[in-house]
């Protein structure tokens, strides 16, 4: 099969540090040359892949000072169209912007997965008018606000198999992966370790808008014995930061899309501590591969009783429901269902 | 004729307080009602408009706590091309989104006014690509680094005639309009107000980006006699606020794309001290409506001498330059030839 994969240009592909969408797109591409399938990969010039790469941009918005996102992706979405007929299918992660023109393009397969939080009151207009766009959610409750839109399947991300070693005999730390920012509520983590008496290290990003919020709510509580913030990490010192963890904590305070980090968590056998929200409990197994709590009380009770969970049980949860390859046949399956579809429209 | 004005969503049309480009489609889009075209404005659904509105949402977006501003664009985009047939001729304002659109729609007349800076090299490509798309430069200068694009015309902002009165005795104060942000330079703009001795009072909005910069550089500079911060102003209080400044001064440090105050400030009769940059020479003539200055010691020194320039030549030079009347007659006439050099590529 011809297939294009549409990045979203503010990380290359795979991220050199933070930047979910992109990781996802990366294994997903990755998987899919493996496969043996003609993958060509629209994204960052600044990319890593085994397919063919179609630079939208020199290199990775973020890390690179760029300060307007939206030209270079009106570029890629042309980019994209004028090569509309090199694929059987077009597989585009960047939003909406692409809508509008897609629809005007005749006999053209495409899909697109939607990466983001879908329950702002000014997606529904754009999600009723552009209902014949057909989408993939990376959560059931992912797109749970928008029933009108064209939804073909909910396929949840995953990692290749040997992305991650499993861990067995861990430290005698939490760990806390991800933002710093307020819905990802790394003041949760603190007060349930504390609560622990156990340590907590911390491996997070602050972006640029939430450096405020980093310095006025979050330096204060870092200043304890028990916690220790190390900043953004890169996929290698993950596997031993997660899998020397006793537990990830995920108290997050949002409708969470995915959570990557607690599949990446469940791949080291590190079970996970989350607030319900979002896809939290699609992802996490309740008392199987960790605890999924509606308070902070019943956080802390979780933790303290964390041990009991098998870490075997966490690495066999990731190996059958969240690893590249089931993912890339899940969307090969659509792809093939889509290009049907439009076969027999034709005809 | 039947024209489109697409204004962007963020603010209302006109703004309720701070918005350059919505207050310019406003002015432009009464102007061509005025003189008695079919004027449909597709803006925020709380515009107020004597053409007829075209809610592109429901309220505008910055005012309205929305956190995702590439959805109801997406969406205007749509809308417009979905109208295609209803119009003349369409007029953008929304940037670059609705290009890969635009140039699938046969016969479709537009032109876009590009109303911010150009010089990111971010830029460069796509506006390569898209050099046969019509557009339309604030200022001379702002147009400079992408010489490549589909410029048709130059077109100064204007006001209506009647927006501010004539003020010819000011009070005893420079005054300071705008964002408080790095390349707006307020701090220079104290710096000129203590040199001379001078009260400055300073009528200006903080961004959420900027509030960092306004914390640490800014306000500890305000705890001056001599200057007084009052916040965000409408065009009620503008008028009188910059109408009894002996100056307004304008120490930008970055390629302003127009800078609306500063003709603002002409229709008042306060001369600008301004720093080169920009539109700035365009607009200012030095010596006749104020100073176009280079260094910090010139602006004071400008600021010293400002008294001696005739308030009546600034008044003059608005009426004659900057006006929404001579705005909206270029306009008309471009849109003419645009109409023109389409029907004959039909024929």
């Amino acid at each position: 099969m011809r297939i294009a994969q549409v990045a979203p240009l503010y990380e290359s592909v795979p991220p050199q540090l933070y930047g979910g969408t992109e990781r996802v797109v990366s294994f997903l591409t990755e998987e899919l040359v493996r496969r043996g399938h003609d993958v060509t990969l629209f994204a960052a010039g600044d990319s890593q892949t085994s397919a063919t790469l179609a630079p939208g941009c020199e290199r990775a918005l973020r890390l690179n000072g760029c300060t307007d996102y939206m030209a270079p992706h009106v570029l890629l979405a042309e980019h994209v169209a004028q090569r509309a007929d090199d694929f059987d299918v077009v597989h585009f992660h960047i939003g909406p912007i692409h809508f509008p023109l897609v629809r005007r393009l005749p006999s053209f397969v495409h899909v697109t997965t939607l990466h983001g939080r879908l329950d702002a009151p000014e997606l529904q207009p754009l999600y009723t008018e552009f209902c014949d766009i057909p989408l993939v959610s990376i959560s059931n409750a992912q797109r749970r606000p928008l029933p009108q839109a064209g939804w073909m399947s909910t396929i949840h991300h995953g990692l290749p198999m040997r992305l991650y070693d499993f861990c067995g005999k861990p430290d005698d730390y939490f760990a806390f992966v991800g933002r710093i920012s307020p819905e990802k509520r790394v003041d949760r983590a603190i007060a349930i370790a504390k609560a622990c008496g156990r340590r907590l290290r911390i491996a997070a990003k602050v972006d640029w808008t939430d450096r405020l919020y980093f310095e006025d709510q979050i330096r204060p509580l870092l200043d304890d014995p028990l916690v220790e913030f190390i900043g953004e990490i890169g996929d290698e010192e993950k596997n031993e930061f997660i899998g020397q963890a006793r537990a990830l904590l995920f108290p997050i305070d949002w409708p969470e899309p995915f959570g990557l980090v607690m599949i990446e968590s469940l791949a080291c056998g590190t079970p996970v501590v989350a607030f319900a929200g979002g896809s939290v409990a699609e992802v996490i197994e309740h008392g199987v591969t960790g605890f999924v709590v509606s308070s902070l009380d019943a956080a802390i009770e979780a933790a303290r009783t964390v041990d009991a969970i098998d870490r075997h049980a966490c690495r066999a949860a990731f190996e059958g429901r969240f690893s590249a390859e089931r993912m890339a046949a899940d969307y090969v399956r659509l792809y093939r269902k889509l290009i049907a579809s439009a076969s027999n429209r034709v005809a």
